[in-house]
Parts: C-alpha cells; sequence; structure tokens
C-alpha cells in the first residue's frame, strides 16, 4: 500500500468519503522524511473568506513548528483543530502543550507559533479556517519549505 | 429515543464524536413541524471570519427556501456543503436541483436562494462558510421565524 492508499484507507476507517473532486496533498516540508515530519491534506475549500480540510497523520508523526504572519490587509490565518480520530498533542505558544481526542477542538490566534503530533495510532484533525495561503507560512526550522 | 439523541446516534454512526462543549440545536422554523420541516445542527466554531457546522437532517427533512443577504461591509454568507452520508438534494437560485451524495460538495454563493431536503435515508452534511448569523436569514415563506 503506497502512502496515498493508506491516507484514504484511514479517512475511509473514520467514515470520511472522497469524491472525484477531491485531492490528496502529501507534505513532507522538504525534509524527505515524511514518516516523521510531514502529513497529509484533503483541502474540500478554500476561498477568500474560508477554508476546510482534513489533516491525516501517521502514527507519531510531527508538523512542525510555523506560525501564519499578516499578510496585507489580512491578520493571518486563524484557525480551528478538531480531533475526528487518534489522538494529537497540540503545542501553541503562550497555551503549552494540550491533548485533543475526538471531539475536541481548539482555534489557534492568528500569527501564533504551533506545532502538532500524533500519537501511537495516527489522527485525523478537521482543519476550518481563514484562507489557507501555504506560501505565507513561516516555519522555525530554516530547512523547510513549504 | 428523544430527538437529540436520535441526533446523537445519526452522527455516532457517521463517525461523528461529540465534545462536551458541543450543542444540539433542533431548528424547525417556528413551524412546529420539525420532522418535516427542520434540522439538526452542531455548531463547531463560528467567529467573525469562518464557521463549521455539521447539518443533521432526518429521511425526507426539508430546510426551507431561504437567502443570506448583504448586511453592513459583508457581502453575506457564502456556505460551502460537503455531505458525509446519505443523501441530500439541494436547488439553488441559478444552478437547479442537484443531488449531492457522500464526497460530493457545492458552495453556495452569497445572498442567493436555495432549499434542500434529505433523501430516504436522512442525510449529513457539514458546513463550511463565512460567519453565520443566522438572525439575518431571509425566508421565502413569511411564517418562517428563525
Amino acid at each position: 500500500m503506497n502512502r496515498r492508499e493508506e491516507v484514504v484507507r484511514r479517512l475511509a476507517a473514520a467514515g470520511v468519503v472522497l469524491g472525484e473532486q477531491d485531492d490528496v496533498e502529501l507534505a513532507d516540508f522538504g525534509l524527505g522524511r515524511f514518516e516523521e515530519i510531514g502529513l497529509a491534506l484533503v483541502v474540500y475549500e478554500n476561498n477568500d473568506r474560508y477554508c476546510a480540510k482534513e489533516l491525516v497523520l501517521l502514527p507519531n508523526q510531527l508538523c512542525p513548528e510555523h506560525r501564519h504572519p499578516p499578510v496585507g490587509d489580512d491578520p493571518g490565518k486563524q484557525e480551528t483543530f478538531r480531533c475526528r480520530t487518534g489522538e494529537v498533542t497540540l503545542w501553541v505558544d503562550g497555551h503549552g502543550e494540550l491533548t485533543l481526542r475526538p471531539g475536541d477542538q481548539f482555534t489557534i490566534p492568528p500569527d501564533t507559533l504551533h506545532w502538532f503530533r500524533a500519537g501511537a495510532d495516527g489522527a485525523i484533525v478537521s482543519e476550518f479556517s481563514s484562507r489557507s495561503t501555504d506560501e505565507n507560512d513561516v516555519f522555525t526550522d530554516p530547512q523547510i519549505v513549504r
């Protein structure tokens, strides 16, 4: 089973059906260590006003520390994470470490450093947010290219 | 089983876990015929920038024709419906009738008349949108009070 099939299998096990228009994005942040540092994304909708995605994390997979800075009139992306399956440890600057389990959610203010890591069984997290512009994200690790 | 329990049961069957902070809203639009004209909602997040909800519809239940008009600087609520389970018939002014099945989605422009009705097994629809302000919704049926 390749990575994409593994993501689709995990989504299906959580009751998430993908449509013909859906694309699975595999992000390794240019580090080439996807299983450790990376995540898979299905972007349902991303327009000028709002964005919705599913984030699929393998066991212990890390999305590394970053923030969403202001861009022009936009104060920076604000995002709500809601855990659907598995467990995720979320660190947010000023809030410390939180553990999100199914049904738990947390809203990350704009321009605030954060990272998150899945637990031993992986995790699926729904992300609801303002417009997503990955190219503006600022990662703490200078080796990272989104 | 009361209405609220039925909604929670339908969500659980679709793999949607509710958290302690979640509330189930039962909307009958003031008509007192909930099983025919109404829907249940779980609002995950609703802030100045974006909103995310699950809509739970009983078999053949109708959400009646309405639109989200401009309010002040806001051009009106824009919303993306994504069918998770069941089947829903969505009518959108200028687009006609569409059938959404699991994995299908459609984005309704601001200030555009629409209604939707679940199929014979009911439906769960995820709604991603700009800010939700129910009190501004304009329903075609003058008897409706949201």
